[in-house]
């Protein structure tokens, strides 16, 4: 069960074009195209003939025409064709999903489409800035979307899981701070004058003492951003070292997988290439990280038939937060009493 | 469920030998041999002792001895011989299927082996006649049988799914005339003086429009064929161009599996081995097309939980009486009132 | 449904050592390692915190790290440690499976830890004694492990199986004794002055007609050898020609997959090392032959809704009384009246 009145990211802006990209976004299936004046549209992807997805069709202008039989269906999903005959049965149409493109990406709409509003788009810091210079991909993660929240709400992984780039112990050793603003989650954990691991040493040219900052924001249902600080011990100014965001958006495929869609951007070094391909070699190999660890977890909970709970301790405190208001949404969207 | 009162081709004639073969028919495992004077015999393959399926066996003579323990059965499917002694149990045997063999296949009867009858085998014209050269071939394909039935017997798809050979606007255009006559139907298909898609033109050698006949004959359970006609515009003699049957025979293997063996029988250019090459290539082209689009079609129909129904239109007319046949005959095998 | 109250061989010795090992007992996932003093320990293969499997964490000293936060468990699978803070939530703890070394294998008890007494190991004759050299190894087979017992209960297989190696009609054709004591049951079969099939004759260096005892003992719930002699005609010394065990023990990894561990240990020809290297390559052979029969038979049985019982025979005396033994088991430890 998932959130549906939410916006999804739900592919780069280059994947999608004049061919139909086919995508499961919550379990549904949905494709996305453009029209002939560029605007990025998306359909239910299942022709209501017989259920061929659309995505195996193509476009004609702006038409999307079935590859089965030639139904032919204009952007907001109304069915205009059919073949043999010159009358189409009344309200033979698919579904359309609104959709924006913005930061870099294409957003879907699960909910009701009259609900639909931009304004509703999570904030995106560090995207579409100046000063900025975002890298993106997308991972193909299999695990409950929830499973890739928590572990970006609580770095305290880092230590075990990316020994060799950002964890060292002081980040496990350190207390976080979390709090809820209405639907939304913060969890800060600053590490005062801690040795660099060695992603941070080699981004900054040396390896005195830092402090650190992890500052974490949860947007529902799935978006987390961290804004990274390593500056000189004391130092109160946010750029005076290395800062970046990773903005995480973490779209549900099916209930046991993940479209994880991902930018880093920083502001400093934005000349050095050299110094941007390591950089870009480096975070895509934390993500692999993250993913066999988030795979072998989902494996472990789908044969779990211990009946055994699970402990919290005091870094969950973020990551239930974030829980809570998930459950709120879903409660509130299937109309139980939360 | 599948209807079992029915001849089904299992195999080609080559593939049943002396070596026995495992095949499963409506969701039945079944395993095929010939006895030493050549007749082919069927057995449920599966042995009555532990299981292991007969057709891990060999044989003795006409007989099949399982390669596990060796009980051994006569081709009626009786056990006449048990390792580490004299007496074998009583009413030990497996079920044996009648067979026949016809038209350059291996045909089984599902049902109560006494309603078994050769006169119930389906018509196959161009096959075993003179003057005509058929070619065969089975193709495994992820899809229930019934979304074949329903392939072959609206052949609009053609101009959507098959565009470099055999479609083109005309075959979408032209409405059809379905009509059901006991529990066989026919569904036909006239284009006059209409252009010739590539694979005609290629065949009679020439661009010039042609009058293209479909001319498409269900019978149940599972039995589609359609008689090809080009012919120069207003021509009555159906031999006077392009003629030639396709034969389809759609074996359910599984709820979500077929083997489709299929002929295409021509009375033209037998002669010129050079475009027999061709003619064989671009069909099983075809076939394979028609393969990724049924594969992707069953894929979406698994996956649906939308609970949408699909909607009909002209062209689905032949379809929803083939399905009516067969639903008929489900409901008689079952003991419903149709 | 597995019997609980049993010692299980888990792995061999040199499987489990510093690097956690991952392996599925009875459908339990469980992680092996040694302490620094080199004791085999077990733990539940799955963290308190998020579930992660612990055998991706590793090991400081004698403690146990899970390789997602962090969380930490001694060696009797309490929690010593969490990170961020002092604290340890009570009663946090993992179960821990009493464990020994013993034949060269890593052995796990199942059931309530209280009942786990060394004395209960099954007898495993040839091995950790002098004059007998075994070979073990692992197999992994997609059977029911009940599967694997009744084919080593019952050899008259090795006929139709084994025909290369082991199996001729002698074997098929003399009768098997069967006896149950208390909980274990032994299978005769003695064939006298029979000819030997190529192994042995191969073992023997001649083809001289043979007395050839098969002795097999079943220990439940999993485990049968079985005394092999090949002697010439008359002669009573066991010794007098081949004489070998066959030590299988068959742990049921999933309802539906075993882990085969087995050693074959002879006292003839120790020294000979050509020898040695045809007989680990014959042995093997067999061994992969048994598990092409039984994976193909689990798979019949999966998907065999027949309802039709199977037929026992006296080939089958001592696998039917295995069974009882194990049926009684079960009920007692679930509390019905066997």
């Amino acid at each position: 069960m998932f959130v549906k009145k939410a916006w999804y990211v739900a592919a780069t802006v280059s994947e999608v074009g004049r061919e139909p990209l086919a995508r499961t976004v919550c379990g549904e299936p949905v494709v996305f195209f453009r029209t002939e004046d560029g605007t990025p549209r998306a359909l239910v992807d299942r022709c209501i003939h017989r259920r061929l997805p659309l995505s195996k069709g193509k476009l004609e202008g702006d038409r999307l025409v079935c590859g089965y039989h030639g139904f032919t269906y204009d952007a907001d999903g109304r069915c205009v064709a059919v073949p043999g005959q010159d009358r189409v049965p009344r309200r033979a149409a698919v579904r359309a999903y609104p959709v924006v493109e913005k930061f870099g990406w294409i957003w879907v709409w699960m909910g009701d489409p009259g609900n639909a509003d931009a304004a509703l788009l999570p904030a995106m810091p560090g995207l579409d800035e100046d000063g900025w210079m975002p890298f993106r991909d997308r991972l193909h993660v299999k695990a409950h979307y929830q499973l890739l929240v928590d572990n970006l709400i609580d770095l305290s992984h880092e230590t075990y899981v990316h020994t060799s780039s950002i964890g060292n112990d002081a980040v496990a050793e350190t207390p976080i701070e979390s709090r809820r603003e209405g639907n939304e989650v913060f969890v800060d954990r600053v590490m005062r004058d801690v040795p660099p691991p060695p992603f941070f040493a080699a981004a900054a040219g040396n390896d005195a003492n830092i402090d650190r900052y992890q500052l974490v924001h949860f947007q529902p249902p799935c978006y987390v951003h961290v804004e990274v600080r390593a500056v000189p011990p004391g130092e109160n100014d946010p750029n005076a070292g290395v800062r970046f965001f990773v903005l995480d958006c973490l779209t549900p495929e099916t209930e046991a997988t993940t479209n994880y869609f991902w930018a880093v951007s920083r502001n400093f070094r934005l000349a050095d290439g050299e110094f941007g391909e390591w950089w870009h070699r480096i975070v895509c190999g934390i993500f692999e990280e993250d993913r066999a660890i988030l795979e072998a977890q989902q494996a472990s909970i789908e044969t779990d038939t211990s009946g055994l709970r699970t402990v919290d301790v005091g870094i969950d405190g973020g990551t239930i937060l974030a829980r809570q208001v998930v459950d709120g949404l879903l409660a509130a969207e299937n109309g139980a009493v939360p």
